[in-house]
Parts: structure tokens; sequence; C-alpha cells
């Protein structure tokens, strides 16, 4: 599988998209290395992951024919960096929505000749993207739709404008009655965006139905998570982590089936005993800040000083799809209600307070079977940041061994890390 | 005058505020020794500001027992990180507001104990005031006031209330009809804590005279922010952003009834042809981000390299009293929209978008007929460190030269600071 792996290039359908190809060109072969090393070196992985595989392999291809061809039928095709934008509304308008999040230090120069270096690499990444055309996705999609969740993003989104059309959804800081009333109003106005863009209305059927849907990949990939907390776990962490972020990009009903038949096979490898990693591996679990592709480098770390990690709980993780919404006899009204209050469940840092996430943390340590917790904040992210004093404080009063990392996207930390990986694992190993 | 300054020292009335005070009794004869070298090393020197010199004399002392007087008659002592909480209402219940700000760098040791180290300096260090035990403001205080304009602030106040009791207003991140409704309801919440607080109704009478006396300290720093517009300016920079860093603790009839003392000798100074910079002066304007006493660091390297600075487009600045409240005829329901009206005008780059800031900074860059901005910005601010990408664009749009800086309160980067300021300051004497 791993010789013949290969992150597919096509030019001529790149040109359609105004890209910088001559630099572009370069990005497929490393991806192509980066993804050997880290996923196609691994021994004993389900077969399914072949299917994620390939939609690595077809990232810059495969998957942007099929956004040209959606918008040559009329679709919007959306972009977002946040589980806060309502997907359920642009999957109601028969639209796509593409995760823009950057995980990659390939962009990051570009954005820096405009952006203070000193903010976040994922904001810094997505944004260099754009300015440097280097992303198919985003040169595909109509416009993007960014929201007000940290002050580096909200502010980016102002000069993002400059490039691509760029809507701003206001995020409440608070989860109180008025703050609940104003998100309503802001998704009612997304909605009203979407319908513009396709000029028809969004009716109670198609709501219902894009709720549906979404209702279905969330509860695949719960089921998926629950599998994967086995111990031993018949998943790696890597492979869970790249399912996960492929979830931004991938068409929600093909997705949903391709993680049930993932985890049909993870079932009969647990019968089976036919494991991801052996018994008594060091389990942890990974929370905080999002980890957008190709970011495998915790991950790649953890795995690679011997553990194995059993849990995300970040946006590109659990956040992402631990809840579902009723759409049982609800009207219009209802459901958006509904939808809105599905979303005021994610536990994001941006709100304060943010007690909720550290139960969470807590509930899904529990759950995971894990024996310890690194937290990951992007750098210079300070709500993730300072949120970890909290969390902190909280692991320690329950004896959970915690470690905060603080990370970009360079390889420049990768030593340092891992030794401070290496002592961490030693301490839950004790 | 310079020989007699002295920051006074008491530690028999810090002892009644659990103060650290083998600690903090450092801290009197270095603020002295910085105060002599920045403040009374200037020549020609306003006579009025004798008062204000004073103040910082007593701001140990003098000023915290009249706080510890207020409190002992049962009035509110809130302690403020912003120009958004409506001190107005806190004047109605006959309170008194105590901005909290930190600006020294003495208390950024005790903040990165808890604290990540890459977080604004003003945060740091007012948090480090309060668990380092350092601050007899901080200490007087009943409770603090904080609000949400900022990841580093808004992520903060959960912790600071584990050390004083920590209320958050919510400020919205847009300027929207339905913004506005959560604004004023926050506006009523608050209304309702102070009342709570003083155990008695703030009446329409109440709030109009404590409108009616903050709208009067407002035209007084107005007067006063015009007349040292004046070329050449009749008062220097320091001394200007003095003054309005004392606007924040001390008495509101009091200090506008100094300030109109100081305006009236300005006038005669200005007819007598007596300046604080002779005829040439490179005229710089300070944009962005507050200046907490005692972080004089930018306006003591512009002036110390022959310049001065004529105006700060500041919270700590022309953004605290640029505009004042009609209370004429007004209902409590209408005062208490109007209020909020008026803190809608403030321009802080937290809010998305933010266009009116950059028509305001070049409003004021011409009605202070400055030659030049210099945008200042704590370090790790984001909002206004992104904004400061339009800025820059608006001003070469404009003709208007301008420098941006980040900056924290270490003395470390002052020699680089320098070396810019002064190749800015030929930059626009060419």
């Amino acid at each position: 599988m791993s010789d013949n792996f290969q992150v597919k290039s096509n030019p001529d359908l790149w040109a359609t998209l105004d890209m910088d190809i001559d630099r572009f060109m370069n990005v497929p072969p490393m991806l192509t290395d980066a993804f050997k090393n880290i996923f196609l070196s691994q021994q004993n992985r389900p077969k399914m992951m072949a299917y994620f595989d390939d939609m690595v392999s077809n990232i810059f291809t495969g998957r942007i024919q099929e956004l040209v061809e959606a918008k040559a039928e009329g679709r919007p095709v959306i972009g977002t960096f946040c589980v806060y934008v309502p997907e359920e509304i642009v999957q109601a308008a028969n639209g796509v929505c593409i995760g823009l999040c950057g995980g990659s230090q390939g962009s990051i120069a570009d954005a820096e000749k405009i952006l203070p270096r000193n903010i976040c690499p994922m904001v810094k990444s997505a944004f260099g993207f754009k300015v440097g055309r280097l992303c198919p996705l985003f040169q595909a999609v109509d416009f993007v739709y960014g929201e007000t969740t940290c002050d580096a993003k909200k502010k980016t989104w102002e000069l993002l404008d400059h490039y691509v059309p760029t809507h701003v959804m206001e995020i409440p800081q608070m989860k109180r009655e008025r703050d609940k009333r104003l998100w309503v109003e802001e998704v009612r106005v997304f909605k009203q965006a979407i319908e513009e863009r396709v000029d028809k209305e969004i009716t109670e059927e198609d709501l219902k139905a894009g709720i549906e849907t979404l209702n279905r990949k969330s509860e695949a990939m719960q089921r998926l998570n629950n599998l994967r907390h086995h111990n031993p776990s018949p998943i790696s962490g890597r492979d869970m982590l790249l399912i996960q972020q492929i979830a931004f990009y991938d068409i929600p009903e093909r997705y949903t089936a391709k993680v049930h038949e993932l985890c049909d096979e993870l079932e009969q490898r647990i019968a089976d005993q036919s494991f991801a990693a052996t018994q008594g591996t060091p389990r942890v679990m990974v929370s905080g800040t999002p980890m957008a592709l190709p970011n495998w480098k915790l991950h790649n770390i953890i795995e690679g000083a011997g553990a194995i990690v059993v849990n995300e709980e970040s946006c590109i993780g659990t956040r992402y799809y631990k809840d579902t919404i009723d759409t049982g006899g609800a009207s219009m009204d209802q459901m958006l209600e509904k939808l809105t209050e599905r979303y005021m469940k994610i536990d994001c840092s941006c709100f304060t307070p943010n007690d909720d996430r550290i139960d969470q943390v807590i509930k899904e340590y529990r759950d995971s079977g894990a024996e310890g917790i690194i937290d990951y904040c992007l750098q210079f992210c300070h709500t993730y940041n300072i949120e970890a004093v909290k969390l902190r404080e909280a692991c320690a009063k329950e004896g959970i061994p915690f470690m905060a990392i603080e990370s970009d996207y360079s390889p420049e930390d990768v030593g340092q890390l891992q030794t401070r990986v290496e002592a961490f694992l030693e301490q839950i190993q004790e």
C-alpha cells in the first residue's frame, strides 16, 4: 500500500482555480512523503483506512473536481473555520461545507507578510493559503463564513474579505438567555444568506433532512470513537485524527457510510483481538485546540514515543460530533432553536465561564480509559492557554496526570516536545 | 519641586489592606525615582501640574485613605479594567470607580506563576498586583467588574475571581441592533448589581446627576486636549498622558475642577507664547492600546528623542472622553439607552468591523496637527495588532507617516525603540 500511495496532482484543474501552480506543485510530493512516514508506516491498520487514505490522495484532485461539479450544478460551496457555523443549513440548501482551517507551515510566511507573526498558526496558515493561492479547497469555495470565536480570527476576517467574500457570524461570549436570543438571530441571518445564494427558500423538510444527515454523521463518529476507546484500541490515534480531519471536507452521506463500514471492521477486530497497540500501551487523551490537516505533529510524537492516543477533546474531535439535534415534530422556528441549542453545547474556551468543558474533559478521560491528558494549545491561543490553568487544577483534584503543551507548526520544537512527552509517559506508567 | 517630590508610604494603612508590605515598601521609592526622571526633569511645566504630581505622590496613601473612608461610609468602591464599564451608574449610586489596569513590570512575575507568559502585559500586571497583594488600589476595592473585550481579559477574570469577587459584563462584538439590545440588558444588570451592593434603588435623578458629573469630566478633558493641540503645544505629551491616567483614580468632581484650572493656565500660556516645545518640534500622535500608570515608556522615548506627543487615541486618551450623553427630558429607560449608545461609540478594536476607528484616528490626526502616527500595541494584543494592518493602509492612502510598535513593560527593547522612533522622526521632518 505504502509504495503506491501518492497525493495526486492536476495542474490543469488547478489552473481553473487561479492557483499559484508553480509553488503548489511542490506540495503533493511533500504531503505524500509525510503521509507515508506518519500513516503508512503503521502496522496492522484497519483495511477500511484505504478509503480515508484515498481521500488524502484525492484531496487536491478528485475532491476538488467534485466541488467544481457541485458549483457547476449551482450548489453553493462554503468555506468555514469553526464548528459553530451551522452546516445543517448548508446541507439543507443542498450546499457543500468545507473546513478551511490551515494546518500547514508552508503558507505561514505568506500570511506573515500581512499579519502579525505572534498570532495563532492555524489562522496564519489559513490566511496564507488564500493570499498565496496555495490551497485548491480554498480556491474552490464561493465565499467563506467566519465567526467571532477568538480575537485573531475575528480581526483576520476583516482582512480576508479583501481576497474572498467573507461573512462573519457573531458567536456570543456567554450562554445566558439573552445570548441565546442573539445567537438564534445569527442562525436566522445565516439561513437567509444561504437562501439568497441559492435563490430558494429552505423549507422545513429541507432543514429536517439537513439536520438528520448531519445527525447520522455525528452518530457514526460517536460509534467510531466509542469503539476506539476499547482497551487495547483497535485503531491508532493517528488514524482516528485523520478520519476526524477528513470529516471537514468529505461528503457527509458518503463519509457516514464509510465510517460505519470501518466501525463494523473494528468490531470484528475487537472480536479477533486484533489491535493497534498491545495491552499495556500507555493511553493518552489529547484535549484543547483543533489540529487541522496536515497537523499531525503531536499525535506523531506521542505514538512515536510508544503510547496511543485514545481521544481528542477538540473541535476536530468530540466537540464536533458529541451532540445531535432532535427534529421530532418541530416547526422551522423550533428547529432553528434546537439547532442553536446544539451549538450552545459546544464548549469552546471562547465562552466565559466555560466550566462545562472542564467536566466534559474529565468525562471523556474516564470514558476513553486514558491514563493521562496532554492539553494541546496552538501558540498564542489565549483562551485555551488560560483555560488550561483551570483544567490543570481540575485534573490535580481528580488525580489525573496532566501536561500542557503550546506549539505551532514549525519543526523546531519537536525534539523538546519528544522529551517532554517521554517524561510524561514515564510518569503515567509509574 | 523635583527635590521635594516623593511617592508617600504608609505601612500602617497598608496593613489594614492585607498588602505584602515587605515587598511593597520598595515600590514608592522606585516610583519616586522614575517620576522625577520622566516628569520633573521637564522644563517650564504648567504650574497646575503640581496638583497632578500630588495625586501621584498620594497614590498609595492619601487617595487610599479616601477610598477607605468612602467604604466606611458604606459607599461601594469598584475596580474596573475597561472604559466600557459604565461608571455613570457607579457615580449615580454615590460609589467610587477605580481603574485597575496594570502598567508595571513589577507584578508580572507574580502573574506568570499562574498565567501564560505570552499574553498582554497589562492583564498580567493587573492580575499580578492582586495575587501578589502589591497594589493598595486593588486591595481597597469591594469587587471588580471585568468585561469580555479581549480573549486574555475574558479568561483571566475567571481566575481573578479566586482572589477578589469578579463580575463580568458581556460586551458584544458587533454594533447592530441586536447587539445593542444585549448591551442595554448588560447595562441594566450592572445597575442592579450596584443597587444590590448599596441596597438602594438608583433613581432617575441619581442617574441623571451621575451622567452629568461624568459629562462635565469629559468636557473638561476635551477642553484640555483641544488646548494641547495648539502648535506649539502648551503642555508636554508626558504630562497629558499622566493627567489622563489620573482620570481613572481621582474623584470626578475634583478632577474636573483641576483640569479646568489647568486649561485656564494653558490659555494664558498660549497668550503668553509660553510653550512646552519650540516651534518646529516634531509632533507625533500616538494611537492604539492604553498605557496604564506607570507605563510612560513610549512617551518618554518619543519626547526624549526631541519630539512632542500631541494626542493619544487610546482608552487612556480620547476614547474615554470624546463623547457625552444627552440627558434632556429622558426617562430611566431612555437614559440607559442613551448611555449604552455613548458606549457603543467607543471604537475599541474588539469590534468587527471597526472602521469608525480608522476614520477617528485620521480625524484626530488632523485635529491635533500631528505630523505622524505611532501606533502602540501592547504585546500579544491580537485585536489592535491586526487592526494596525488596516490603519497602516489608511494612513498610506492619506499620506500620513505611520509606524507600528508592539512592546511590553520590560526595559529590554528601549534601545531598539529609541532607534526606530528616531528614524521615524527623521522621516517626518524631511
